[in-house]
């Protein structure tokens, strides 16, 4: 007989059920206060035409296009591509929409993008991004800046995934304050990532590594003591008035400031959302308001929850200047990292309260009706119709967790009763048809 | 500047968010009543081994595979292939946790699949589809045959999608039939697909379609009277009593017996489910009961949900007999047909139930406060943030579909109070704040 590799490809995730449960109620959680905060639906393919990808900055390396399996080698792939992320698929919808839509448009998306990155543990080649983003024509407030954090601590918060915080920063105050140290546009994104090692290695190597990059021990020091700012938000403010680097520095001093004081104004306390000046987030992307997400709990890494401003959406597709702000929780990474720390604990495999079981086969259809009857009164219900003995029956009640078992048997046909088991306490009663309703709502209540 | 095709890939569906709002209030009342029916959850990757999907019968010419977009013309493609419907990666799932599972394994699954197909009106390369399967470890109850309807039906009621119809048949009837006169094993699906004419082209272009098949005339003659059985249950029944046509075909009327015997015992009526004995379906594959579903409503053509009873799901992975039962919803041909017949009419486009304007722009931070409050009283509330003039403010509203406004002005701010208007009535009415609950209360009653 052939054999056949029946695993999962490599970096592509599979949940079991009672984890597919939590990835559910998660995902109505997310999607209830995405609209409870007006943002629209919508479903864009998830494949679209192979050059506009590219076009918007997607890596070809990573890029999955689609080819025909006959068509091997034939007339090559089909010019269609799967998208890496939702961003894209955004500028495309606004661009084919742009006369419909009312603006700003604000949308959510849920659902799984791929790319072909180099699978390793933690990293999926195909993973959930649930992305919320304000686009406006010509302007947008900033505002908005500061609803994306205020929407995900609603969230993070309803999801009960404990201490969290959303680490804000601007990028033109970084990208101001290197280039008043005189630091080449070429040079920013590798002093940032040098920066961004700083809890990691220490500000000794930090120094040595800006020196290494043939950074000015004037300016290298400088960057050293800058990124150490750090504290309450009103304190980091206070240590920026102080700080003179242009005027791009500070215009982004200016912007953090409007979104920091509209977080204040809709309540929303400095645990959850702080300024963090190490936050630099893709450079090439972003051009103002940057956002990360951690959890305050060292088994999970990274961020969970990222996003920024972005000056051009569409240009290329539109011709129009289509600013926006964004943010993204990446689920499936998310969600894979807490079953494995055990933090998030699947409750049972099967969504069933109520087991139905005949103690005879010849009970079945009875016990058909039985069931409808149990469904109708709003219990998750289910037949076992296997006609199968008793303890095979309960068993199988045991390995899904279902929590009652209801049993007719001739003497329960005889007296109108059914025999009620709660499988945690292992007891069992006989209750009358007409009082099960009753006797549900006791034990689920 | 160079010229983009910004449309959707041909065959790959969009939705706008007036839609995607009923699609999402769609799924959800699919899962409830999978769950509630005791059917768990499972996720499997969109992409699966290639060679797994040949192997269980996938057309290559409709198999799409992935490939790094940078690889092309070195390495091919990377050996895996997106899934072309849900019951392959069942098997795939099933024989990767055989050990695991509780047998009977009830899965639901709702999720996109992709074909390679010709794209035509309302034919989609991708699709979701909504499967239910019961698969047992060498056994499996004709009951659950049974179960298959039962739940599509709750599900369509709940989805008011007007009158339908599941129409049932077991495959055996038919080929047993066949066989029974006399025709090859090969012809079947020939005959078949002549018989299948038969509403569309009338018995007399029938009959000799089946002599040009090379069918001796007085099998022909007989296959014809055997297709025009129909009538309610018992009736088809009675008329397939006096039809003697072998042990197969014998078998196949006992077992549609059974699930229609069932079915009654459910309480389900014949206008729901009723017998069809022109219904065939994927011959290759069902091995007994098949099931089609049409709606009522000429303007909606094909099955909206079909499915079938299979010996055989995963043999070649698993060396194991594991016969099953499912039934799948096309969703998304369905919507896009019940949209474009104007059957189903999307509501308003945006969740938003309240837009908290600002009459002058300083009043931003304290209309932020008030979105959180209103918020936080249940409704789905959006500040509009960009400081515009309030008939600009009041037009998106409209654009959206949103039914109040909350404006918050110079008076207002002095008075404590907030102009609530109703965008439908064109009422507008001062309240004060402490009362804003209840007013918006007395709008969404």
């Amino acid at each position: 007989m052939k054999k056949y590799d029946v695993k999962c490809p490599s970096g592509f995730p599979e949940f079991a059920p009672s984890q597919e449960r939590v990835r559910q109620q998660w995902l109505a959680v997310i999607r209830e206060v995405f609209e409870k905060n007006g943002f629209l639906p919508i479903e864009t393919p998830l494949v679209e035409h192979e050059e506009n990808l590219v076009a918007k900055g997607g890596n070809p390396k990573e890029i999955y296009v689609l080819k025909r399996l006959q068509d091997e080698g034939e007339e090559g792939h089909s010019g269609n591509a799967i998208r890496f992320d939702h961003t894209v698929p955004l500028a495309l919808y606004v661009a084919r929409h742009l006369n419909e839509l009312a603006f700003p448009f604000r949308r959510y998306v849920i659902g799984p993008v791929m790319r072909g990155e180099r699978a390793q543990k933690g990293r999926f080649r195909q993973f959930d991004q649930c992305d919320i983003d304000v686009v406006g024509m010509e302007n947008l407030s900033l505002l908005n800046d500061a609803l994306m954090p205020a929407i995900i601590i609603q969230i993070f918060e309803k999801l009960k995934i404990g201490d969290f915080v959303v680490r804000i920063n601007n990028r033109k105050i970084l990208t101001g304050f290197f280039e008043h140290m005189g630091i080449t546009a070429e040079k920013i994104k590798e002093v940032l990532a040098i920066v961004d090692d700083l809890e990691k290695v220490g500000a000794e190597k930090v120094l040595s590594n800006l020196l290494s990059a043939k950074i000015e021990k004037n300016a290298a020091q400088k960057i050293l003591e800058f990124t150490k700012i750090s504290g309450a938000n009103e304190k980091i403010f206070e240590q920026l008035r102080k700080v003179s680097a242009g005027g791009r520095f500070a215009e982004g001093v200016r912007e953090l400031r409007e979104v920091v004081d509209a977080l204040k104004a809709m309540g929303i306390s400095e645990n959850r959302c702080r300024i963090d000046l190490s936050i630099a987030r893709g450079l090439d992307y972003y051009t103002g308001t940057v956002y990360e997400t951690t959890l305050l709990d060292d088994r999970i890494s990274g961020s969970i929850c990222s996003g920024g401003r972005f000056d051009d959406l569409a240009e290329i597709f539109t011709g129009k200047k289509l600013p926006g702000v964004g943010i993204s929780i990446g689920l499936t990474r998310l969600l894979s990292q807490l079953f494995e720390a055990g933090i998030l604990k699947p409750d049972r495999s099967s969504p069933t309260q109520v087991l139905v079981i005949a103690a005879d086969e010849k009970y079945l259809p009875q016990a058909l009706e039985l069931g409808t009857q149990i469904r109708a009164m709003g219990r998750a219900t289910e037949n076992y119709l296997e006609g199968k003995k008793l303890d095979k029956q309960f068993s199988y009640a045991d390995k899904l967790g279902i929590p009652v078992c209801v049993v007719l048997g001739e003497s329960e046909m005889k007296n109108g009763t059914v025999q009620v088991k709660n499988m945690k306490l292992k007891k069992q009663e006989e209750v009358k048809v007409g009082m099960l309703e009753k006797a549900l709502k006791t034990i689920f209540k």
